[in-house]
């Protein structure tokens, strides 16, 4: 027999380790433990089922079953760890169907993050939950709770604390099911990662075309609750806003209990772990919303909890755990969303943050195309580029556009983690048709304008 | 006063040079003398002008007097270079408003292509030009007469011969204008570049589908011409197809005529550039469809008359002319373009291509597709990648897809210019969000199979 790799969670992380070890190297044990109902579900798609955009197959892909009889992974639903025994590679489990101490070779935890929830009067009920109507939106489960909630209470008014990512594409799903929203941020202001006030500028603008209410430089400070569920918000400018879902959304932070509950205390809080995913516990490894990896243009730790970062993470850790020379470096600070009509993307730094991290560091706007001016729905997005002044390299890049605006960062994400400079891309051969690209592309044209500076 | 610098030909490269000249300094005189009508016309977008979807702007940007008032550059347009004097630095002008000896510092040659005509009985007449109905399509002005001549003869049925980039391009809009197409190509198959047969099913259904009739493995034996213009094409298979219009579209061939007239001739016909663009005739460069380059990947010469090589060339040879330490490499073959759905993206070597050059290849199928599947339009598209096998270095990529084909490809042409690994690319950061992206993005993905090989 092989050795034994347990793994504490299902989510992104562990259930992609878990594939990746059994395609490698199918003679190694593997069984993971999963608390909730689900393995293998998908955080990000969640606004999308809610608005009824895509199905639930596009949140929770494969079932239990599934990871057993196809990929031979023993999968547990229902099962929390209870506690870790590192000196004796042990954990307790206490499932449905399963109980008891497991040995381990290697551990994985993959256990996720837990939503920050601030402490509002009425937004807990005394036992310590979150009274009727309150939702925080971290997996499946919570999406699912969320839409039959909706559907049930016929909600008409929400309100969402935090315009983060996940907030505003909240917003976009709510109105998309005819509810009018309001979102309350205790900044002045949104996307502080963009490059630019004016790309700030269209989203702005289209969440007031499309009826979203955001309230910026504002906070809840009492929740009007229950019997019945959540009836109204009191704002800190002392306005009431009435409504029947009310969904937390400021951020999350490493999901630190078993860990701590085991004896094991990260520094600051932080579970940092290494390029081989290495906590500095033998044999614990660790992925996924739980870590904090490294911003490989800094060279800082980071906290990059999202799921495309758990599921690379989950890719190398499989094949660390089965023997090849794999590693997840860290991340450069990519991201993308889309809110009504635009698409969002950003990647490294944004100019202050590279001022801030010491770069001699210059910026420039230029227009993002997906195909010539000239046809008729050819909008032109925004693009901020900063990049180092003497050596011309690409330090970071945001885009607001109706287009591609993924596709287009992934450029920029490429030359940042491999350090090219804006001149090095200019030798890059791109593929041009009017139709679907342009000459000036938003690197040539980047690279054209810190020519001509 | 500053150099005097002169420019025959006022095409993509030629212009973009005159103002990068300008742009990096304004002292140095600059000018342009353009045989035909128009400067700064755009060939690529030339199709979808005659479709309708884009207006002439498109194709003509600015004229003469732009670039004169706004830009500092004297242009010419109707004003061949007849003659260039190598030894004594002179080039004969014979224009309609200016005519002469003019000395120059520095030539820069902008001359163009030549379309590829075979000598098919009927396409011409005694004094060598296209019969009527017959035509070309190089520049603005093949454009505007060729729309001009379908509006005026209210063409029903049209034929093109070859069935290339521009071939297709234009059986698009011609379908688009209600025009019935037929396409006759004389190899067996169509678009070569593409790395399955997969990926030229998904166009030959299409072509078919849209009603475009494709004749493979077929040529034109004779056209029934005249004296009211072109009436129908007898093929190689005895059929004859009856039609008012006929595209000659199989090639073109670098415009060398005024080299030659001027006593220079290129070894086998191919005047190959620098990477500063020289000749290798004193103070004379040459840029845009009539030179050779060389490809990136072999090291080899290579011909690549393509507008945004043209416009590239221009901004290096523009600054290379004022004193900057600019180049133009080469280039790695990529080129892009869209089928009716279909956006068509082909960047390096395929992988034939890349073991006839002597690379230990490998290649590999992925799926492609700019959001999660789920939503309702979500079409995959199919991508192909080549890489060296031992190394992982990548070699080449084509996709067929219905959205951001050469947002993509241009992702895989930066790691192929800069020799990166997939391994290497697995490294990158990569924007994620299930409405404008996927997790397991082309080059992820092809990671993922090459690893799990």
């Amino acid at each position: 027999m092989g050795k034994k790799v347990l793994i504490a969670g299902g989510g992104a992380g562990g259930m992609t380790a878990a594939t990746q070890i059994k395609r490698q190297n199918p003679d190694i044990e593997v069984t993971l433990f999963e608390s909730g109902s689900y393995v293998s579900w998908a955080g990000c798609p969640t606004p999308y089922y809610i608005a009824g955009l895509v199905g639930e197959m596009s949140v929770v892909h494969f079932d239990a079953e599934y990871f057993k009889n196809d990929r031979g992974i023993d999968v547990y639903t229902h099962t929390p760890v209870e506690l870790i025994d590192f000196k004796r590679k042990i954990v307790s489990v206490n499932g449905e169907k399963i109980k008891g101490e497991f040995p381990y070779d290697q551990l994985i935890l993959s256990l996720g993050a837990k939503a920050v929830v601030p402490p509002i009067p009425g937004l807990r009920s005394d036992d310590g939950k979150l009274n009727e109507g309150i939702f925080i939106l971290r997996d499946a489960e919570n999406a699912f709770n969320i839409k039959e909630y909706i559907d049930k209470r016929k909600v008409k008014n929400a309100l969402i604390i935090g315009s983060g990512f996940i907030g505003l594409e909240m917003a976009e799903a709510l109105t998309h099911l005819g509810i009018s929203v309001t979102v309350v941020e205790m900044a002045d202001g949104i996307l502080p990662m963009l490059g630019t006030d004016e790309q700030r500028k269209k989203i702005l603008k289209s969440l007031e075309a499309n009826k979203v209410a955001l309230r910026l430089g504002t906070t809840v400070k009492e929740i009007v609750c229950c019997p019945d569920g959540v009836e109204a918000a009191i704002l800190s400018d002392g306005t009431s806003v009435p409504m029947e879902f009310l969904l937390v959304s400021i951020g999350v932070r490493p999901n630190l209990s078993l860990l701590e509950k085991s004896g094991f205390h990260a520094p600051d809080g932080k579970l940092i772990v290494n390029e081989n995913l290495e906590t500095g516990i033998p044999d614990v490894y660790a992925l996924g919303d739980m870590v904090w990896t490294r911003n490989l243009l800094t060279g800082k730790p980071v906290y990059a909890p999202f799921g495309d970062v758990a599921d690379k993470q989950g890719l190398a850790l499989g094949g660390i755990i089965a023997g090849s020379p794999l590693q997840f470096r860290g991340v450069i600070g990519s991201a993308a969303t889309s809110i009504f009509e635009w698409q969002i993307a950003v990647t490294g730094l944004n100019y202050q943050a590279a001022l801030d991290n010491g770069f001699d560091a210059e910026k420039v706007n230029v227009k993002s195309l997906h195909r010539i001016m000239g046809f008729e729905d050819t909008v032109p997005g925004l693009v901020n580029v900063v990049y180092e002044k003497n050596t011309h390299r690409v330090l970071g890049a945001s885009i607001v556009s109706q287009s591609a605006a993924a596709q287009f960062i992934d450029q920029f994400a490429i030359a940042i983690t491999w350090g090219l400079t804006l001149d090095q891309l200019f030798d890059v051969d791109y593929a041009y048709s009017p139709k679907t690209s342009v000459v000036w592309n938003p690197i040539l044209a980047a690279y054209r304008k810190a020519l001509n500076r």
